[in-house]
């Protein structure tokens, strides 16, 4: 089943904001959409308010149904959309969600904040 | 749905370990398996090799289908298994994993790695 990637719109990353301007947060959303609108179908990209990863900032998650989860932290709008759309059609492309850490973008690799297992559907007999 | 507590069992966190000594993560998930035990049914606990958050270890998770998912760490296998065991039957209550932030445990409040929206089962039409 294809991923989901959530991008939080409220994060603030590192720097200051100013009035009327759009959250980093918000820009990290537009820069994706844009490059996923780019590369056709295959990952549905969902804006979402607070990962809680506020302390390393601009974050977001990769998740579907029978996969592991990653949460991605230290996201610049105006540098990693590519990197995060890339990790998020790997573990799409991926039965468990788990590509091969070597060929993950190298920011992925250096700014996983956590995963989490697959949920169990069917309890244990 | 009740929800599932996973406990990375490969944690060292933050101490030196000596040879032969179970790890701090295998120690944690001994005491919250212990502690599960008395105080009855509810929550699924489940040893895991690796959340990847190992900066800020002894690190679980707590997820079910239908809630949002989160990743709590710096949890000391001698102080913190009420605390996250507590956490883990709060979100297993409540409809969409979210339990009231102010009625968490301090630890919890204060150490919450990262949170993943419920994963939607369905397309939207």
């Amino acid at each position: 089943m294809s991923s989901t990637l959530y991008v939080c719109v409220t994060c603030r990353g590192n720097g200051d904001i100013s009035a009327g301007e759009p959250r980093p947060g918000a820009r990290l959303l537009a820069a994706i959409e844009h490059g996923s609108a780019e590369v056709g179908e295959g990952v549905a990209v969902i804006g979402v308010e607070c990962l809680s990863n506020c302390s390393r900032s601009c974050s977001a998650a990769v998740a579907a149904p029978g996969k592991w989860t990653y949460v991605i932290g230290n996201l610049d709008p105006e540098q990693h959309a590519p990197d995060i759309l890339a990790f998020a059609r790997q573990h799409s492309a991926h039965e468990l969600g788990l590509p091969v850490w070597r060929e993950r973008p190298e920011h992925i690799r250096k700014n996983t904040i956590a995963r989490v297992p697959p949920i169990a559907l069917k309890e244990s007999p």
